[in-house]
């Protein structure tokens, strides 16, 4: 086994690809991971594309098709013929086989569904029953049952006919004659037990569950909170349907963080899961075009506000080299308290009902970052700038230009961290995505208050009203 | 078991803490999962957090400590004595024992150090030496491992001897004498083949490992792509040493992206573990300060901008409306390409190396968002914006001032979009973090040069030079 380390099963494959070598790409193909089969396969023309799954057949190419990213699906399965198919769809895992219905087109689905095998059809109906996005969604109804009064040794000849089939036998369910989940045991407990053990000795609780139409989002969670492998889906009568397993969740969980992150950039549109090199300069634009021309039209505001106090500037145009700092030290200072607010609601550590609390801290971390930077800024206005600028020809001196400046930026930073902070809470409280909505209000709100929060109170000080 | 259904430990054990109840809050502790316990200790004061330990005692508190954030753990373990803390010690798994020896004082290191007996100081000892954010770091040692010439009669047996202390026995690993990893077999595997099966014939190889030395970040992505329950940990001689679980992938995949979102508001320092409403003002103070002050000064730099084309304002105050519009559209379509690329970064997508691919990528984007957004200024400003605003003694036409602001804002937008593309790459390419260097840089930078664009457009275009 030490030689084949060196032997890299990509490298050959890439090698084989090229060359068009049927049989060494076959070869390669079995050695590979089909994460990677996959991955390559994203990356090919269509030309190759065509050849590798033609070449590794339905058999292989089912856990690579499973793989994809979900735009892909249908293409990928279009090179194959219905007898090909057949086998293909029928080796898929049925919460596979739900995502590959969920994500083709009209036309396919019926064809698709006609291929399959009269238990895939009905357990294919039954899944598509639960939307996308939620736990009955995501499940899989290959979990390894069994009841509490078999021993270990029925329990182990049941199982071991499941055994190729199941997703995972490192928990295994019990239920009653019902099928109502009534608790767990772990292959272990199986494995290291005499064989004539009954299971009701051994099995314990089954306390973690989610019903089937919980979000994803909830399974997730869970799974990551208590640590588990499988977490049991179960209806509103506690009939085990299914179980969400952990690498579900750790795709859950990158999906929403990354949706979190392109939220608060005012990046559109559910995460295409197609990789960033792979969209298409349309799909990129059509993304982010909404927020870029809503929020130009929202900044014509500023403008007015800015056109409206231009008295006040020709009088001292001196004040226009601080304006832009203002006007952003809010948008900094709001964009990081709605940051932290809205990762906080997200991971489930604040709840709205603890807004008071939130706006509290968020006030007073607000007036100290505000202070501090007031104070900066009237040192620097007060000690340097009058050796760097002199002659401004205006009618007041550096200390009160200092003092002006400093108190609208405390101004305006308090006021936009506050703020920050309670917008994505006030979304969340009326059930509105906070990511989506506090990035374009904030944005909008704290450049214009700062402009007129920056005039108003330099006017005031300095009496150029 | 149906009656229990309305039980809930977690209810039970605030009720029993609140009347000070020990007994009732042992009872619920012991039906409570550690998971929810820590949550519930985090948010106690300290006197119900003694009760709560003095309680529950070593045995119980063991996965309660592990489960606490970071800077609890020190606090959590004064509350027991010496005796009780050499249980709780000794019950910890090897990652966990060692997180708490990364995480506390060095006074409290030394004193906890005297307290494990003389394998558990080797084992520490010896973990101690990985960095805390490399697969070494992060690995526990329990793990099941057999060698090649047993039958699965023989591996039952040693796993039985450690079966409790193994993380998981979901995948167990082979070694040879050397104790280099050779292969894996799974559970199920043992469990289903008759007791005389050599293991030779039933193990597959251990294609997936990560180096000791690899960032914890690589084994979590590994995982993840490869669905792994455990990632074998092995040394440069391809000794076995431990294994990363997915549990651990979780948890690693989930403090990265919270702190890639943080970063990219400008809060500094690692993600602290606590949840938000535990933090202080001045924890927050801290994280965020550097980036507001810093950001400040650079935003001079724009004032100073705006203050050397004041003659130019001063003969159109009407363009004073579009100049916050144009600097933002930069900033937030500079914010969105940069956005778009980190994530692309992060997830492994893309790598430096594709730098011409990506640029060619948000130039073609940034044109059609540039375009469309000077498209919409210039009917807004030629159509709409005469009846308005009449009379602003201006020497110029709505028309021309259009086709000029709108100019700008193609350029603009082109450029930061570019720009925000292409500082990620740079930032990687000079091993520097993505996420950390783009924000601030970007920011600084298209804000400078919108204003710089907008001035010299206009006043080149409508002739104000």
């Amino acid at each position: 086994m030490g030689d084949e380390l060196d032997y890299d099963p990509m490298t050959e494959l890439q090698r084989a690809l090229d060359a068009a070598d049927g049989s060494a790409l076959l070869a390669a193909a079995e050695d590979a991971h089909y994460a990677d089969l996959a991955h390559l396969y994203e990356n090919l023309d269509d030309e190759k594309r065509d050849f590798l799954l033609k070449t590794i057949g339905p058999e292989l190419a089912t856990d690579v098709v499973a793989e994809l990213p979900y735009p892909l699906i249908e293409g990928a399965l279009t090179h194959f013929k219905p007898a090909q198919l057949r086998v293909l769809l029928g080796n898929l895992s049925d919460d596979d086989r739900v995502d590959v219905f969920q994500v083709v087109s009209e036309e396919a689905q019926v064809r698709f569904f006609s291929l399959l095998g009269p238990r895939d059809k009905e357990l294919t109906r039954s899944l598509l029953k639960y939307e996308e996005d939620t736990a009955g969604g995501r499940m899989t109804t290959q979990v390894g049952r069994i009841t509490a009064d078999m021993t270990v040794k029925q329990a182990i000849t049941v199982l071991r006919r499941d055994r190729e089939d199941a997703e995972t036998l490192a928990r295994i369910f019990v239920v009653d004659e019902q099928g109502r989940l009534v608790g767990k045991v772990r292959l272990r407990d199986l494995a290291f037990n005499t064989w004539d053990t009954p299971i009701h000795d051994i099995m314990e609780e089954a306390d973690e569950y989610v019903l089937a139409s919980a979000d994803q989002e909830e399974a997730a969670r869970k799974i990551s909170k208590y640590d588990l492998i499988v977490l049991p889906v179960v209806d509103e009568f506690h009939h085990l349907l299914g179980v969400v397993t952990y690498d579900d969740a750790l795709e859950i969980l990158q999906e929403e963080s990354t949706e979190d992150i392109e939220k608060l950039s005012g990046i559109g549109g559910e995460q295409s899961e197609v990789s960033y090199l792979n969209t298409s300069v349309s799909q990129q634009y059509r993304r982010r075009v909404s927020w870029l021309v809503g929020l130009a039209f929202v900044s014509i505001g500023s403008g007015y506000v800015m056109y409206h106090f231009s008295a006040v500037l020709e009088k001292a145009f001196v004040l226009s080299i601080f304006l832009p700092m203002v006007v952003a030290a809010g948008g900094n200072s709001g964009g990081q308290a709605a940051t932290m607010v809205i990762r906080a609601l997200a991971l489930g550590e604040v709840k709205a009902g603890n807004a008071l609390r939130i706006a509290w801290k968020e006030a007073r971390t607000g007036l100290s970052l505000g202070l501090t930077l007031g104070l900066a800024m009237a040192i620097f206005i007060s000690f340097v700038l009058p050796h760097m600028q002199e002659g401004t020809g205006s009618s007041f001196d550096f200390l009160h230009l200092a003092f002006a400046v400093s108190v609208a930026l405390t101004v305006q930073v308090f006021s936009a961290t506050t703020l920050g902070a309670l917008l994505p809470i006030f979304a969340r409280s009326i059930k509105l995505d906070p990511a989506v909505v506090s990035a374009p209000s904030l944005a909008s709100t704290v450049d214009v208050s700062g402009m007129l929060i920056y005039f108003s109170t330099v006017a005031a000080i300095l009496g150029l009203q």
